[in-house]
Protein backbone atom coordinates (compact mmCIF):
# COMPACT_ATOMS: atom_id res chain seq x y z
CA UNK A 1 0.00 0.00 0.00
CA UNK A 2 1.36 3.21 -1.01
CA UNK A 3 2.59 5.21 2.36
CA UNK A 4 4.39 8.66 2.55
CA UNK A 5 6.13 10.23 5.37
CA UNK A 6 4.70 13.03 7.17
CA UNK A 7 5.90 15.60 9.00
CA UNK A 8 4.73 18.45 11.39
CA UNK A 9 7.26 21.56 12.07
CA UNK A 10 5.98 23.30 15.60
CA UNK A 11 7.11 25.76 17.29
CA UNK A 12 9.45 23.69 19.57
CA UNK A 13 9.89 20.38 17.76
CA UNK A 14 9.62 18.36 14.68
CA UNK A 15 8.22 15.21 14.50
CA UNK A 16 7.91 12.81 11.52
CA UNK A 17 5.79 9.63 10.96
CA UNK A 18 5.02 7.14 7.88
CA UNK A 19 1.30 7.27 6.99
CA UNK A 20 -0.43 4.59 4.65
CA UNK A 21 -3.14 5.77 2.12
CA UNK A 22 -5.62 3.48 4.79
CA UNK A 23 -4.81 5.77 7.76
CA UNK A 24 -2.18 3.34 9.60
CA UNK A 25 0.58 5.29 11.35
CA UNK A 26 4.26 4.15 11.73
CA UNK A 27 5.95 5.80 14.37
CA UNK A 28 8.91 8.14 13.54
CA UNK A 29 11.99 9.16 15.60
CA UNK A 30 12.31 11.01 18.86
CA UNK A 31 11.29 14.66 17.81
CA UNK A 32 13.87 17.26 17.51
CA UNK A 33 13.97 20.32 18.44
CA UNK A 34 12.81 23.25 15.86
CA UNK A 35 15.99 26.02 14.83
CA UNK A 36 15.60 29.01 15.02
CA UNK A 37 17.13 29.55 12.24
CA UNK A 38 15.16 29.17 8.47
CA UNK A 39 18.21 26.98 6.94
CA UNK A 40 19.25 25.11 9.71
CA UNK A 41 15.11 23.79 9.99
CA UNK A 42 15.44 23.42 6.50
CA UNK A 43 18.37 20.55 6.85
CA UNK A 44 16.56 19.27 10.03
CA UNK A 45 13.83 18.29 8.17
CA UNK A 46 14.76 17.12 5.08
CA UNK A 47 17.07 14.88 7.43
CA UNK A 48 13.99 13.66 9.37
CA UNK A 49 12.62 13.27 5.65
CA UNK A 50 15.62 11.11 4.58
CA UNK A 51 15.16 9.20 7.90
CA UNK A 52 11.97 8.21 7.27
CA UNK A 53 12.75 7.03 4.21
CA UNK A 54 9.73 7.52 2.10
CA UNK A 55 9.03 8.55 -1.63
CA UNK A 56 6.30 11.19 -1.13
CA UNK A 57 6.67 13.63 2.02
CA UNK A 58 4.55 15.94 3.41
CA UNK A 59 5.18 18.68 5.26
CA UNK A 60 3.22 21.56 7.92
CA UNK A 61 4.47 24.26 9.52
CA UNK A 62 2.38 26.57 12.03
CA UNK A 63 1.98 30.68 10.88
CA UNK A 64 -0.03 31.93 8.07
CA UNK A 65 0.89 29.36 4.72
CA UNK A 66 -0.15 30.16 1.40
CA UNK A 67 -0.71 26.30 0.58
CA UNK A 68 -1.83 27.14 -3.23
CA UNK A 69 1.47 28.64 -3.52
CA UNK A 70 3.44 26.96 -1.00
CA UNK A 71 4.52 29.90 0.26
CA UNK A 72 5.18 30.35 4.35
CA UNK A 73 3.32 34.03 4.81
CA UNK A 74 5.09 34.25 8.78
CA UNK A 75 4.93 32.10 11.60
CA UNK A 76 4.83 33.21 14.97
CA UNK A 77 7.44 31.37 16.67
CA UNK A 78 8.88 30.18 13.18
CA UNK A 79 11.67 31.93 11.49
CA UNK A 80 10.24 33.02 8.22
CA UNK A 81 8.34 35.54 6.33
CA UNK A 82 7.37 35.30 2.83
CA UNK A 83 9.15 32.09 2.57
CA UNK A 84 8.94 29.72 -0.92
CA UNK A 85 9.08 27.25 1.78
CA UNK A 86 7.98 23.86 0.23
CA UNK A 87 10.32 25.19 -2.87
CA UNK A 88 13.01 25.45 -0.20
CA UNK A 89 12.12 22.03 1.26
CA UNK A 90 11.93 20.25 -2.12
CA UNK A 91 15.25 21.39 -3.15
CA UNK A 92 16.76 19.59 0.40
CA UNK A 93 15.20 16.69 0.09
CA UNK A 94 15.60 16.46 -3.65
CA UNK A 95 12.23 15.23 -4.53
CA UNK A 96 8.69 17.02 -4.28
CA UNK A 97 7.32 18.21 -0.99
CA UNK A 98 3.35 18.99 -0.06
CA UNK A 99 3.26 21.99 2.29
CA UNK A 100 0.37 22.40 4.64
CA UNK A 101 -0.42 24.57 7.05
CA UNK A 102 -0.97 22.68 10.45
CA UNK A 103 -4.26 23.38 11.79
CA UNK A 104 -5.57 22.56 7.89
CA UNK A 105 -3.74 19.60 8.14
CA UNK A 106 -4.90 18.66 11.84
CA UNK A 107 -8.73 18.98 10.23
CA UNK A 108 -7.74 16.96 7.20
CA UNK A 109 -6.75 13.81 8.88
CA UNK A 110 -9.25 14.65 11.49
CA UNK A 111 -12.23 14.34 8.28
CA UNK A 112 -11.01 11.32 6.92
CA UNK A 113 -9.82 9.11 9.84
CA UNK A 114 -11.43 11.29 12.98
CA UNK A 115 -14.88 9.73 12.56
CA UNK A 116 -16.27 13.09 11.31
CA UNK A 117 -16.41 12.29 7.33
CA UNK A 118 -19.97 13.29 5.97
CA UNK A 119 -20.62 15.92 8.98
CA UNK A 120 -19.96 19.77 8.35
CA UNK A 121 -17.41 20.55 11.58
CA UNK A 122 -15.38 22.89 12.87
CA UNK A 123 -11.54 21.77 14.06
CA UNK A 124 -10.10 23.72 16.59
CA UNK A 125 -6.37 23.88 17.33
CA UNK A 126 -5.45 24.81 21.26
CA UNK A 127 -2.16 24.41 20.75
CA UNK A 128 0.71 27.43 21.05
CA UNK A 129 -1.74 29.60 19.74
CA UNK A 130 -5.86 29.13 18.85
CA UNK A 131 -7.13 28.75 15.43
CA UNK A 132 -10.44 26.72 13.41
CA UNK A 133 -11.05 25.27 10.36
CA UNK A 134 -14.10 24.77 8.56
CA UNK A 135 -14.33 20.80 7.17
CA UNK A 136 -17.16 20.93 4.53
CA UNK A 137 -17.59 17.60 2.62
CA UNK A 138 -14.30 16.51 3.69
CA UNK A 139 -12.72 19.82 2.89
CA UNK A 140 -10.82 22.33 4.95
CA UNK A 141 -11.97 26.01 4.06
CA UNK A 142 -9.10 27.52 2.20
CA UNK A 143 -7.02 30.74 2.26
CA UNK A 144 -3.99 31.67 4.39
CA UNK A 145 -5.70 33.60 6.94
CA UNK A 146 -8.92 31.76 7.21
CA UNK A 147 -9.83 30.51 10.67
CA UNK A 148 -7.72 32.67 12.62
CA UNK A 149 -9.90 33.12 15.18
CA UNK A 150 -7.83 33.59 18.10
CA UNK A 151 -6.49 37.35 16.72
CA UNK A 152 -9.25 39.09 17.64
CA UNK A 153 -8.88 41.49 20.71
CA UNK A 154 -11.18 41.41 24.10
CA UNK A 155 -10.92 43.07 27.30
CA UNK A 156 -8.66 41.33 29.14
CA UNK A 157 -10.62 40.13 32.37
CA UNK A 158 -7.37 40.50 34.63
CA UNK A 159 -7.56 44.48 33.34
CA UNK A 160 -10.79 45.16 31.73
CA UNK A 161 -9.22 49.04 30.30
CA UNK A 162 -6.54 46.81 28.14
CA UNK A 163 -7.34 44.70 24.82
CA UNK A 164 -6.14 41.34 24.76
CA UNK A 165 -6.03 38.40 22.01
CA UNK A 166 -8.68 35.55 22.33
CA UNK A 167 -5.20 33.37 21.82
CA UNK A 168 -3.45 34.95 24.78
CA UNK A 169 -6.37 33.89 27.39
CA UNK A 170 -7.54 30.44 25.66
CA UNK A 171 -4.70 28.76 24.23
CA UNK A 172 -2.42 25.63 25.89
CA UNK A 173 0.40 28.25 25.88
CA UNK A 174 -1.59 31.50 27.32
CA UNK A 175 -2.82 29.23 29.97
CA UNK A 176 0.16 27.94 31.14
CA UNK A 177 1.93 31.05 30.93
CA UNK A 178 -0.80 33.38 32.83
CA UNK A 179 -0.93 30.38 35.94
CA UNK A 180 2.75 30.55 36.13
CA UNK A 181 2.27 34.48 36.31
CA UNK A 182 -0.12 34.53 38.92
CA UNK A 183 1.24 31.29 41.09
CA UNK A 184 4.55 32.84 41.22
CA UNK A 185 6.75 30.07 39.33
CA UNK A 186 6.16 27.04 37.77
CA UNK A 187 7.54 28.31 34.34
CA UNK A 188 8.35 24.46 32.58
CA UNK A 189 4.73 23.72 33.09
CA UNK A 190 2.16 22.59 30.03
CA UNK A 191 -1.65 23.48 30.11
CA UNK A 192 -2.22 19.76 31.70
CA UNK A 193 -0.36 20.95 35.02
CA UNK A 194 -3.11 24.06 35.43
CA UNK A 195 -5.71 21.30 35.02
CA UNK A 196 -4.52 19.07 37.22
CA UNK A 197 -4.18 21.86 40.08
CA UNK A 198 -7.93 23.02 38.99
CA UNK A 199 -8.56 19.38 39.52
CA UNK A 200 -6.99 19.11 43.18
CA UNK A 201 -9.16 22.97 44.29
CA UNK A 202 -6.37 25.62 43.34
CA UNK A 203 -8.40 28.89 42.74
CA UNK A 204 -5.73 30.00 40.77
CA UNK A 205 -5.89 27.56 38.29
CA UNK A 206 -9.81 27.77 38.57
CA UNK A 207 -9.66 31.12 37.79
CA UNK A 208 -6.93 30.88 34.74
CA UNK A 209 -9.17 28.57 33.04
CA UNK A 210 -12.10 29.85 33.65
CA UNK A 211 -10.97 32.92 31.93
CA UNK A 212 -9.76 30.78 28.77
CA UNK A 213 -12.96 28.85 28.75
CA UNK A 214 -15.26 32.71 28.97
CA UNK A 215 -12.84 33.61 25.79
CA UNK A 216 -13.04 30.54 23.86
CA UNK A 217 -16.84 29.89 24.38
CA UNK A 218 -17.46 33.56 22.97
CA UNK A 219 -15.50 33.37 19.71
CA UNK A 220 -17.13 29.88 19.73
CA UNK A 221 -20.28 31.51 19.79
CA UNK A 222 -19.55 34.01 16.71
CA UNK A 223 -17.65 31.09 14.96
CA UNK A 224 -20.37 29.15 15.13
CA UNK A 225 -23.24 31.60 13.91
CA UNK A 226 -20.81 32.49 11.26
CA UNK A 227 -19.95 28.92 9.81
CA UNK A 228 -23.02 26.98 11.55
CA UNK A 229 -20.77 23.56 12.37
CA UNK A 230 -22.72 20.72 13.08
CA UNK A 231 -19.63 19.47 15.24
CA UNK A 232 -16.99 20.99 16.79
CA UNK A 233 -13.59 18.66 17.33
CA UNK A 234 -11.15 20.18 19.98
CA UNK A 235 -7.52 19.23 19.32
CA UNK A 236 -4.13 20.45 20.27
CA UNK A 237 -2.43 20.55 23.87
CA UNK A 238 -5.49 21.46 25.82
CA UNK A 239 -7.88 19.74 24.17
CA UNK A 240 -5.98 17.04 26.44
CA UNK A 241 -7.47 18.39 29.02
CA UNK A 242 -11.03 16.10 28.18
CA UNK A 243 -14.21 16.37 30.12
CA UNK A 244 -12.45 19.49 32.57
CA UNK A 245 -12.69 21.17 29.54
CA UNK A 246 -15.51 19.92 27.38
CA UNK A 247 -18.34 20.71 29.99
CA UNK A 248 -17.77 24.31 31.02
CA UNK A 249 -17.17 25.13 27.45
CA UNK A 250 -20.15 23.37 26.58
CA UNK A 251 -22.07 25.10 29.39
CA UNK A 252 -20.95 28.53 28.40
CA UNK A 253 -21.00 28.24 24.53
CA UNK A 254 -24.61 27.15 24.82
CA UNK A 255 -25.74 30.34 27.34
CA UNK A 256 -24.35 32.80 24.50
CA UNK A 257 -25.95 30.66 20.82
CA UNK A 258 -29.30 32.24 21.37
CA UNK A 259 -31.75 30.72 19.34
CA UNK A 260 -28.94 29.30 17.22
CA UNK A 261 -29.29 25.03 17.07
CA UNK A 262 -26.00 23.45 19.49
CA UNK A 263 -22.90 21.66 17.72
CA UNK A 264 -22.12 18.75 19.25
CA UNK A 265 -18.42 19.50 21.10
CA UNK A 266 -15.58 16.38 21.19
CA UNK A 267 -12.14 15.80 21.55
CA UNK A 268 -10.00 15.14 18.77
CA UNK A 269 -9.56 10.88 18.38
CA UNK A 270 -6.25 11.57 16.71
CA UNK A 271 -4.56 13.29 19.33
CA UNK A 272 -1.36 14.90 18.89
CA UNK A 273 0.16 13.15 15.31
CA UNK A 274 -3.46 14.72 13.49
CA UNK A 275 -0.91 17.51 11.70
CA UNK A 276 1.27 14.69 10.59
CA UNK A 277 -0.87 12.93 9.53
CA UNK A 278 -2.87 15.55 7.02
CA UNK A 279 0.66 16.33 5.94
CA UNK A 280 1.53 12.70 5.07
CA UNK A 281 -1.97 12.65 3.39
CA UNK A 282 -1.68 15.78 1.21
CA UNK A 283 1.72 13.73 -0.03
CA UNK A 284 -0.64 10.93 -1.00
CA UNK A 285 -3.10 12.97 -2.71
CA UNK A 286 -0.25 14.77 -4.73
CA UNK A 287 0.11 12.05 -7.34
CA UNK B 1 -33.25 39.11 -23.16
CA UNK B 2 -34.74 36.90 -20.74
CA UNK B 3 -36.29 38.37 -17.43
CA UNK B 4 -37.49 37.49 -14.43
CA UNK B 5 -39.70 38.68 -12.01
CA UNK B 6 -38.18 38.97 -8.60
CA UNK B 7 -40.60 39.26 -5.17
CA UNK B 8 -39.08 40.19 -1.95
CA UNK B 9 -41.55 39.06 1.26
CA UNK B 10 -39.95 41.37 3.74
CA UNK B 11 -41.40 41.19 7.60
CA UNK B 12 -43.77 44.44 6.88
CA UNK B 13 -44.37 44.48 3.05
CA UNK B 14 -43.80 42.22 -0.41
CA UNK B 15 -42.02 43.82 -3.24
CA UNK B 16 -41.64 43.05 -6.94
CA UNK B 17 -39.42 44.05 -9.29
CA UNK B 18 -38.21 42.64 -12.87
CA UNK B 19 -34.73 42.34 -13.82
CA UNK B 20 -32.88 40.96 -17.10
CA UNK B 21 -30.32 38.67 -17.35
CA UNK B 22 -28.26 42.07 -17.35
CA UNK B 23 -28.84 43.17 -13.76
CA UNK B 24 -31.18 45.73 -15.66
CA UNK B 25 -34.58 46.05 -13.00
CA UNK B 26 -37.92 47.21 -13.79
CA UNK B 27 -39.98 48.77 -10.90
CA UNK B 28 -42.93 46.66 -9.88
CA UNK B 29 -46.25 47.91 -8.43
CA UNK B 30 -46.57 49.68 -4.90
CA UNK B 31 -45.39 47.06 -2.54
CA UNK B 32 -48.01 45.58 -0.52
CA UNK B 33 -48.17 44.62 3.63
CA UNK B 34 -47.14 41.29 4.40
CA UNK B 35 -49.99 39.34 5.53
CA UNK B 36 -49.81 37.52 9.02
CA UNK B 37 -51.33 34.52 8.00
CA UNK B 38 -49.12 31.81 5.62
CA UNK B 39 -52.39 31.47 3.15
CA UNK B 40 -53.19 35.24 2.49
CA UNK B 41 -49.24 35.68 2.28
CA UNK B 42 -49.04 32.98 -0.55
CA UNK B 43 -52.10 34.38 -2.30
CA UNK B 44 -50.41 37.93 -2.22
CA UNK B 45 -47.30 36.52 -3.74
CA UNK B 46 -49.56 35.38 -6.45
CA UNK B 47 -51.33 38.37 -7.34
CA UNK B 48 -48.06 40.23 -7.38
CA UNK B 49 -46.79 37.68 -9.48
CA UNK B 50 -49.40 37.91 -12.17
CA UNK B 51 -48.99 42.14 -11.88
CA UNK B 52 -45.33 41.39 -13.02
CA UNK B 53 -46.40 39.12 -15.67
CA UNK B 54 -43.11 37.35 -16.11
CA UNK B 55 -43.02 33.65 -17.03
CA UNK B 56 -39.78 33.02 -14.49
CA UNK B 57 -40.73 33.69 -10.62
CA UNK B 58 -38.14 33.99 -7.48
CA UNK B 59 -39.21 34.37 -4.27
CA UNK B 60 -36.87 35.50 -0.78
CA UNK B 61 -38.03 35.67 2.22
CA UNK B 62 -36.64 35.93 5.99
CA UNK B 63 -35.69 33.77 8.63
CA UNK B 64 -34.63 30.43 8.68
CA UNK B 65 -34.81 29.18 4.68
CA UNK B 66 -33.02 25.99 3.71
CA UNK B 67 -33.22 26.56 -0.29
CA UNK B 68 -31.92 23.16 -1.56
CA UNK B 69 -35.23 21.52 -0.53
CA UNK B 70 -37.28 25.07 -0.98
CA UNK B 71 -38.86 24.71 2.63
CA UNK B 72 -38.97 28.08 4.90
CA UNK B 73 -37.81 26.51 8.18
CA UNK B 74 -38.87 29.85 10.59
CA UNK B 75 -38.70 33.19 10.16
CA UNK B 76 -38.74 35.65 12.96
CA UNK B 77 -41.76 37.69 11.90
CA UNK B 78 -43.10 35.54 9.12
CA UNK B 79 -46.26 33.13 9.92
CA UNK B 80 -44.06 29.61 8.83
CA UNK B 81 -42.58 26.81 10.47
CA UNK B 82 -41.27 24.00 8.49
CA UNK B 83 -43.53 25.03 5.60
CA UNK B 84 -42.78 23.99 1.89
CA UNK B 85 -42.91 26.96 0.88
CA UNK B 86 -41.90 26.62 -2.88
CA UNK B 87 -44.40 23.69 -3.68
CA UNK B 88 -47.48 26.35 -2.02
CA UNK B 89 -45.75 29.01 -3.89
CA UNK B 90 -45.75 26.99 -7.39
CA UNK B 91 -49.01 25.89 -7.09
CA UNK B 92 -50.65 29.34 -6.23
CA UNK B 93 -48.61 30.59 -9.13
CA UNK B 94 -49.00 27.96 -11.61
CA UNK B 95 -45.41 28.28 -12.55
CA UNK B 96 -42.21 26.59 -10.87
CA UNK B 97 -40.68 29.22 -8.32
CA UNK B 98 -37.07 29.78 -7.22
CA UNK B 99 -37.15 30.09 -3.41
CA UNK B 100 -34.48 31.68 -1.75
CA UNK B 101 -33.38 33.51 1.40
CA UNK B 102 -33.46 36.83 1.57
CA UNK B 103 -30.09 37.66 2.58
CA UNK B 104 -28.49 35.41 0.24
CA UNK B 105 -30.62 36.81 -2.43
CA UNK B 106 -28.83 39.94 -1.43
CA UNK B 107 -25.33 38.69 -1.60
CA UNK B 108 -25.82 36.81 -4.87
CA UNK B 109 -26.95 40.00 -6.60
CA UNK B 110 -23.99 41.81 -4.87
CA UNK B 111 -21.64 39.14 -6.52
CA UNK B 112 -23.22 39.72 -10.02
CA UNK B 113 -23.93 43.67 -9.84
CA UNK B 114 -22.25 45.02 -7.31
CA UNK B 115 -18.83 45.13 -8.37
CA UNK B 116 -17.19 42.30 -6.47
CA UNK B 117 -17.36 39.77 -8.67
CA UNK B 118 -13.34 38.34 -8.12
CA UNK B 119 -13.47 39.08 -4.16
CA UNK B 120 -14.35 37.43 -1.40
CA UNK B 121 -16.78 39.68 0.61
CA UNK B 122 -18.98 39.32 3.44
CA UNK B 123 -22.12 40.44 3.15
CA UNK B 124 -23.82 41.75 6.32
CA UNK B 125 -27.33 42.70 6.31
CA UNK B 126 -28.53 45.69 9.21
CA UNK B 127 -32.54 45.40 8.55
CA UNK B 128 -35.22 43.49 10.82
CA UNK B 129 -32.64 41.31 12.05
CA UNK B 130 -28.46 41.22 11.18
CA UNK B 131 -26.74 38.23 9.73
CA UNK B 132 -24.22 37.95 6.83
CA UNK B 133 -23.03 35.38 4.05
CA UNK B 134 -19.67 34.90 2.93
CA UNK B 135 -19.48 34.82 -1.21
CA UNK B 136 -16.68 33.19 -2.85
CA UNK B 137 -15.89 32.82 -6.13
CA UNK B 138 -19.95 34.84 -6.78
CA UNK B 139 -21.30 31.88 -4.82
CA UNK B 140 -22.79 32.46 -1.36
CA UNK B 141 -22.07 30.03 1.47
CA UNK B 142 -25.04 27.62 1.75
CA UNK B 143 -26.87 26.20 4.82
CA UNK B 144 -30.32 27.01 6.59
CA UNK B 145 -28.23 28.20 9.70
CA UNK B 146 -25.01 29.83 7.81
CA UNK B 147 -24.59 33.28 8.73
CA UNK B 148 -26.66 34.12 11.40
CA UNK B 149 -24.07 36.34 12.97
CA UNK B 150 -26.80 38.37 14.88
CA UNK B 151 -28.26 35.42 17.41
CA UNK B 152 -25.10 35.10 19.63
CA UNK B 153 -25.79 36.88 23.37
CA UNK B 154 -23.52 39.16 24.13
CA UNK B 155 -23.40 41.75 27.68
CA UNK B 156 -26.60 44.10 27.61
CA UNK B 157 -24.87 47.76 27.51
CA UNK B 158 -27.94 49.17 29.19
CA UNK B 159 -27.86 46.64 32.02
CA UNK B 160 -24.44 44.20 31.77
CA UNK B 161 -26.46 41.65 33.96
CA UNK B 162 -28.39 40.68 31.53
CA UNK B 163 -27.73 38.84 27.56
CA UNK B 164 -29.03 40.60 24.86
CA UNK B 165 -28.39 39.14 21.28
CA UNK B 166 -26.35 41.68 18.33
CA UNK B 167 -29.81 41.97 16.47
CA UNK B 168 -31.27 43.09 19.54
CA UNK B 169 -28.34 46.28 19.48
CA UNK B 170 -27.50 46.43 16.23
CA UNK B 171 -30.44 45.80 13.67
CA UNK B 172 -31.94 48.76 11.99
CA UNK B 173 -35.35 47.79 14.20
CA UNK B 174 -33.30 47.64 17.42
CA UNK B 175 -31.72 51.01 16.54
CA UNK B 176 -35.09 52.46 15.88
CA UNK B 177 -36.76 50.93 19.12
CA UNK B 178 -34.08 51.46 21.86
CA UNK B 179 -34.01 55.41 20.50
CA UNK B 180 -37.13 55.00 21.42
CA UNK B 181 -37.19 53.49 24.66
CA UNK B 182 -34.90 55.95 25.53
CA UNK B 183 -36.26 58.89 24.47
CA UNK B 184 -39.88 58.28 25.51
CA UNK B 185 -41.74 58.07 21.81
CA UNK B 186 -41.31 58.05 18.57
CA UNK B 187 -42.75 55.05 17.75
CA UNK B 188 -43.01 55.42 14.24
CA UNK B 189 -39.53 56.67 13.48
CA UNK B 190 -36.69 54.58 11.43
CA UNK B 191 -33.19 54.08 11.84
CA UNK B 192 -32.81 56.83 9.44
CA UNK B 193 -34.42 59.35 12.04
CA UNK B 194 -32.14 58.06 14.78
CA UNK B 195 -28.62 58.58 12.76
CA UNK B 196 -30.77 62.43 11.72
CA UNK B 197 -30.80 63.05 15.37
CA UNK B 198 -27.35 61.77 15.93
CA UNK B 199 -26.21 64.56 13.28
CA UNK B 200 -28.16 67.41 15.17
CA UNK B 201 -26.08 65.55 18.33
CA UNK B 202 -29.13 63.93 20.26
CA UNK B 203 -26.86 62.19 22.74
CA UNK B 204 -29.72 59.13 23.26
CA UNK B 205 -29.20 59.10 19.44
CA UNK B 206 -25.29 58.61 20.06
CA UNK B 207 -25.49 56.51 22.50
CA UNK B 208 -27.69 53.91 20.75
CA UNK B 209 -26.10 54.22 18.02
CA UNK B 210 -22.63 53.80 19.65
CA UNK B 211 -24.16 50.83 21.41
CA UNK B 212 -25.13 48.65 17.76
CA UNK B 213 -21.67 49.95 16.66
CA UNK B 214 -19.72 48.19 19.23
CA UNK B 215 -21.62 45.25 18.96
CA UNK B 216 -21.33 44.98 15.40
CA UNK B 217 -17.67 45.40 15.35
CA UNK B 218 -17.45 42.58 17.82
CA UNK B 219 -19.58 40.44 15.93
CA UNK B 220 -17.62 41.17 12.77
CA UNK B 221 -14.21 40.81 14.77
CA UNK B 222 -15.23 37.56 14.55
CA UNK B 223 -17.05 36.93 11.83
CA UNK B 224 -13.96 38.12 9.82
CA UNK B 225 -11.26 36.15 11.67
CA UNK B 226 -13.26 33.13 10.85
CA UNK B 227 -13.88 33.58 7.11
CA UNK B 228 -10.92 35.76 6.14
CA UNK B 229 -13.16 38.86 3.55
CA UNK B 230 -11.47 40.78 1.61
CA UNK B 231 -14.41 43.35 1.91
CA UNK B 232 -17.40 43.77 3.62
CA UNK B 233 -20.29 45.09 2.10
CA UNK B 234 -23.27 46.56 4.45
CA UNK B 235 -26.46 46.59 3.29
CA UNK B 236 -30.69 46.35 4.63
CA UNK B 237 -31.91 49.56 6.20
CA UNK B 238 -28.97 50.76 8.65
CA UNK B 239 -26.68 50.92 5.57
CA UNK B 240 -28.12 53.49 4.21
CA UNK B 241 -26.68 55.90 7.24
CA UNK B 242 -23.45 55.80 4.62
CA UNK B 243 -20.28 56.83 6.58
CA UNK B 244 -22.06 57.86 9.51
CA UNK B 245 -22.54 54.26 9.99
CA UNK B 246 -19.26 53.33 8.49
CA UNK B 247 -16.52 55.75 10.10
CA UNK B 248 -17.33 54.58 13.54
CA UNK B 249 -17.71 50.97 12.52
CA UNK B 250 -14.75 50.52 10.60
CA UNK B 251 -12.54 52.49 13.53
CA UNK B 252 -14.03 50.22 16.00
CA UNK B 253 -13.78 46.60 13.54
CA UNK B 254 -9.45 48.11 13.24
CA UNK B 255 -9.19 48.60 16.83
CA UNK B 256 -10.45 44.60 17.39
CA UNK B 257 -8.56 43.09 14.72
CA UNK B 258 -5.34 42.52 15.90
CA UNK B 259 -2.68 41.11 13.02
CA UNK B 260 -5.57 40.15 10.75
CA UNK B 261 -5.41 42.04 7.93
CA UNK B 262 -8.61 44.71 7.41
CA UNK B 263 -11.18 44.20 5.48
CA UNK B 264 -12.34 47.50 3.11
CA UNK B 265 -15.81 48.19 4.40
CA UNK B 266 -18.45 49.49 1.96
CA UNK B 267 -22.01 50.10 1.55
CA UNK B 268 -24.01 47.83 -1.09
CA UNK B 269 -24.53 50.04 -4.63
CA UNK B 270 -27.62 48.06 -5.35
CA UNK B 271 -29.86 49.52 -2.41
CA UNK B 272 -33.19 48.35 -1.20
CA UNK B 273 -33.76 46.13 -4.67
CA UNK B 274 -30.85 43.82 -3.81
CA UNK B 275 -32.70 41.35 -2.54
CA UNK B 276 -35.47 41.28 -5.34
CA UNK B 277 -32.60 41.11 -7.77
CA UNK B 278 -30.94 38.10 -6.45
CA UNK B 279 -34.60 36.49 -6.19
CA UNK B 280 -35.00 37.15 -9.83
CA UNK B 281 -31.26 36.11 -10.51
CA UNK B 282 -32.39 32.68 -8.75
CA UNK B 283 -35.46 32.56 -11.15
CA UNK B 284 -32.96 33.36 -14.11
CA UNK B 285 -30.57 30.70 -12.98
CA UNK B 286 -33.11 27.59 -12.68
CA UNK B 287 -33.54 27.04 -16.42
Amino acid sequence: MRRAAGIDVGGTTIKGLRLDASGRRFPGPVPVPTPTDEAALVDAVAALARELGEPRVGVCVAGIVDETRGVALSGSNLPWRDSPLRERLSDAIGAPVALGHDVRCGARAEARWGGHGGVRFLYVNLGTGVSAVTVTDGEPASGPWHGEIGQPLVPDPADPTSLVSIERLASAEAVTRRYADRSGGLPSAGADVVFGRLAQGDPVAAAVVNEAVSALAQCLAFTVAATAPEVIVLAGGMAQAGSALVEPLSGRLESLLGILPRPRLVVSRLGPDAEAMGAAALALSAD
